[in-house]
């Protein structure tokens, strides 16, 4: 089975995270997961600490050679900034904790309910564990989750959908091409006009001190049908695959396929009819469903959205209370950007490509790639041809 | 820990959970369940099975004298059907297995990837599972978790907010006001004139052989802050709702709060300042998070939203491809619902309320009721009053 | 992943389990459950209650025709002595609660701290979950692991060492010849003086109103090296083993191979050389690890040992303390067995085939027997050829 | 619910472990840590490789200011030998795997079925996961439930109670005293006169290039009853413990209280009579029982005894196999100890230690220190006086 668990402060010395379960003998470099740890700090519309950072992962265990062990994995990400903040987040005894105290908690944030489920009466805190940064380990553990789907032959495409009230319009596209489009746009839409719009939209919002949120959309290709399964109501993938989408912080809406659009048409209209020919296997020529029934993948590409509310941080102060006095005040303030939702986006496959990939263990298993791919190859042949 | 499973075919001889993990003391009687049964069962545009169940809940465990003895408990539903399937689905060795043999999968459903994930020849030993009678038990479950909740004084209200074209307008209202107006309405819509429109628009979907989808909307109130976690990506309570929702069938999008409306607006339109008075503690004036922040629920009511698609079954054939022969084939037809909402809107209250009784017995913990409710009134008063 | 939860009171209405994660394809039908269950009853030294018990399982789902169908199983045994205790057990609200009311706790049982744990007045709220009854069911769950093990060959026989005083010698034998011996004898010894020697031990205690415990040994053959694993904590499947043992009531030690013998000898006389034979594969000469090395089965027998001590219902009464009144009192008695190791032979061999089981699905996985098997095949293969 | 993982290859850069679900406000710092570390680096009998490592805890998230936050805890123990090892066991790409390769399985550990089930060609790259360097950060983890044990009074003693022919008679003594003769001692034996007798033993043994196992107790005091549950076959805490032990390297039998001696006696003989007192609630003149009934804790002091083998790397080589040629050869020799008992107890309570603060987090809840003890003693109170 595999699972994980991550800890880190924002301005503690490093996020970790291990990852247990993987089978041995599957390349895993740290380069492969830097390109995706330094996609989600790209995009137009961020503010300055993206380039304070430039994460780099460390592999620490379940590693040698550039090959998994079959142990666990051991991922760290060192905070750059730490050293500036030493003196007051020091895990160690001698934090001048009361240094850099914050009590005037942040709406939109986990800031209030924080403190009050924990206990705690500085914000930090709280918001030092809340924070986005910690998506940057869930990038780095979704993407050692992504290296297992490419050995199967399974490929993810994320891309920008909307930003604010600029809505692209995406059409089916080969995957490669989808990609190629995404890659050579800041806002990581591929329509090419909409992404001159989004641009545009962020720079007039970022003059009215304002932010902006938006929708991504995540397309993944090659599935085998089969993945996750309707015997347990936990166990279906619909359900997994929203859950770690909108557990993303500012996920506030997820969608398959045809979504809520989907449940304004009439049931003739919504139906991906299924047919067969000796090469492809069963196949549809329809794809309403996002590629997901009964739980299960069902070998059309899978398509997922997601929509992320504004960054709740504006240079206008919000109205809030001081933990403290009681006390009308306004918010606490951070530098923080314009628009996330490229980043958002790389993150969302980074999570569906978790999603996936225990999906896949669970199918295919196996303590090595060995066995778990030469699983795979004889169900899709018993798929296909059977 | 609050977990359950739970088994059984939609025509063999019983639907059964078992619940683990309940405080004892509880007062637990079938009847609570039975009510939520009902209501699933119900709703204007269902076909005949519905009225051939009349499902009832059985107890056969956990429970004494109509109170939680801390052990697990075991529910049961018997399908009335049962003994018209008797001879096909007998569990022992000697059903006539090759009887009522399904072999044209229907589009929309788990029957192809089933039988492909499973082995199976027959698409029978899938849809007995996959069907959405196994809702039947879901409900029963949530709703013993919803006792939980009702002794902490949580109320959960769900409504239809669109069938097919016509979408409803709810405006905020008294928690027993829209529960009312919802109890009066065939489609669970609290808004009057919305509701014969609706119904109207199953008349006509019916005439014309064709199904319809909708949106149903989920509030739940007095929940105290602080249930779920920012602390660890499996614990955000966003996650979870989302999960829970988006596993049961034929839901394709789930939103909370503001949801994909929210992506399009600015970040000064979308916050929920923060605000303090000695007798309400902390408060809001809006609530356009949905009352989720942090992945924790913030003190101010739960909105989720759910997308419905179409019931996949049309009176029109949809093709597809006998498994046997591979040859084109109109999909098999079982008799079915033209619109399957409201009853979607009740499960949907169900899993909700399910996700937030584990949610609040991580919070306050406690082997019996007293011990629960104790823990959960001192938190409350460090929350106000500090 | 295979997982299973189980419910039922002693005089409730039935004892229920719901597996989830097996195969589609495995045969499985009453009779071969039943077997176990007539051996757990079985055994010279043991009271009435099992005369009137005959338990007999029943499966309400995941099962057609005698074959799994991937969906949950759902195992019932019903209690025959409901009928004679449905006014006072009921789990509804007419139950007479006040009748049969237990408040004198016996020593040895749960009874005292299960009142105190979940705050009942009633010791029968505590001692109708916890009794050994509870065992009943969890044979029936072995039971089925037990016949996913059999697809591969592996064989468990379990018997018993010691009753009392009486200390079976017991050699290595032929996995059949072990199991006939062990069928013979009434208390489930393969050692046939002191089979005699332990049943007149029996017959003596008998006669002074007391109890005896004993030592049962369990040994599996043909198991594949590789079941468990090292690498995480909770993957250890000696770790597992012993804790499934000794989670059997009255079960006050384990061992492994030369457990705590071995802990006396020098290193030198404990190890298993290895050695390598073109047709076997590695195997070894001695098996003082019990088959286990590493937290993994190593492919020679695995040899488990549990210390059950003697019941603690004896006829002349104990000293306890009403929990009403505070006074002290005579404890409670219910009737009871002078000696019941052969049946917790009969309940270890089940434990451990579940644990087994569990090791067998996460090392081969498939969602059907097929793959599954084929699996272990083709590992098998890798393992010995290389 | 308390969870964690580990991760590190005892040659590779770092031991590190995540901990999630401790509640905020514990005091937590690294000396309380390091000294159990110490503890486990001690004992008379070891080999060299322990001093050279002096092992040291690093916090790295989840604790500021000496106070956890509620948010996961990371450790991390640097391996001082890294350096060493750098070029070998380089997770990234330009380790020079085939340095320092493996190919002679030893006896007695992970070693053949390691390289068996993962697929490995160098037993390296199995010993450095299966190797007893990794209870380090297992200590580590259970030290840091030991600290929440602390804080409602519980206390752990663990002694050494046999090395090799050596055995102890250790009486009933009060807790402080048997701690402070344990720690007087250098193999951890409150029995001063067998203490030097052990010593002894292992300086003949280190003579004759053997080893030897041993036996060690814990004993736990303070315990409320009601720890642990008998509802679920997977929550009974004596199931729990005994997995925990037994998954310690090289433990091959575990036994609570009166253990295999009580299944040779007369039930009469092994029972805990029950008695009430005003001031002391309900209690026991006797302890056969090891402080557990019906999977429970029952107030009385937890006793529970451990078996180790010998440790099985001898001077003396054992015959192997080559894993490359298949040829028979003698088994690889790594530098090591005569006599790890003292070691293993240490371990035994870190385990020990963790499991029960698991269940005393499942029986008190709480997100703080404050509401976890808060619940605690009301508790306690309701279990006394009621």
């Amino acid at each position: 089975m595999l699972r994980y668990l991550s800890a880190g402060e924002s301005h503690g010395p490093a996020l970790t995270a291990i990852i247990e379960g993987l089978p041995a003998g599957m390349p895993l470099v740290v380069e492969y997961v830097d390109r995706q740890l330094a996609r989600r700090q790209g995009g137009y519309g961020r503010g300055k600490r993206m380039s304070i950072e430039q994460d780099r992962v460390h592999l620490l265990a379940g590693v040698r050679g550039g090959v998994t062990l079959g142990t666990p994995v051991c991922l760290q990400i060192e905070n750059k900034d730490w050293v500036n903040w030493r003196e007051t987040m020091d895990p160690g005894t001698d934090a001048r904790v009361d240094d850099r105290m914050v009590t005037r908690p942040r709406p939109g944030h986990a800031d209030l309910t924080g403190v009050l489920k924990y206990g705690h009466r500085d914000v930090r805190n709280v918001l030092e564990r809340a924070s986005a940064r910690e998506t940057a380990i869930r990038v780095a553990v979704g993407t050692v989750g992504r290296r297992l789907l490419d050995k199967i032959g399974i490929k993810i495409v994320g891309f920008v959908r909307r930003i604010g009230q600029v809505e692209a319009d995406v059409p089916e596209l080969d995957p490669d091409v989808l990609q190629e489009r995404t890659e050579t746009s800041s806002v990581m839409c591929p329509n090419q006009v909409s992404s001159y719009k989004m641009m545009e939209h962020i720079d007039r919002t970022r003059d009215t001190g304002d932010s902006l949120g938006g929708v991504f959309e995540i397309r993944v290709y090659n599935l085998p049908p089969g993945l996750g399964s309707y015997v347990q109501w936990d166990r279906k993938l619909d359900g997994r695959l929203a859950g770690a989408l909108m557990s993303i912080q500012a996920i506030k809406g997820v969608e398959i396929g045809a979504g809520f659009h989907g449940a304004a048409c009439p049931g003739s209209e919504v139906q991906d009819e299924i047919f067969y020919d000796q090469d492809r296997g069963y196949y549809r020529q329809t794809n309403r469903a996002g590629g997901l029934e009964g739980g299960m993948t069902n070998g059309e590409p899978l398509v997922l959205r997601a929509a992320m509310k504004p960054i709740p941080t504006l240079r206008r102060p919000l109205r809030s209370v001081d933990i403290g006095t009681r006390e009308a005040v306004e918010a606490a303030y951070e530098r923080s950007d314009i628009c996330a939702v490229p980043a958002a986006c790389v993150i969302g496959e980074a999570v569906v490509a978790w999603e996936l990939a225990v999906a896949a263990m669970e199918k295919f298993g196996g303590d090595t790639l060995f066995e778990f791919t030469g699983n795979w190859e004889r169900y899709l042949a018993s798929v296909k041809g059977g």
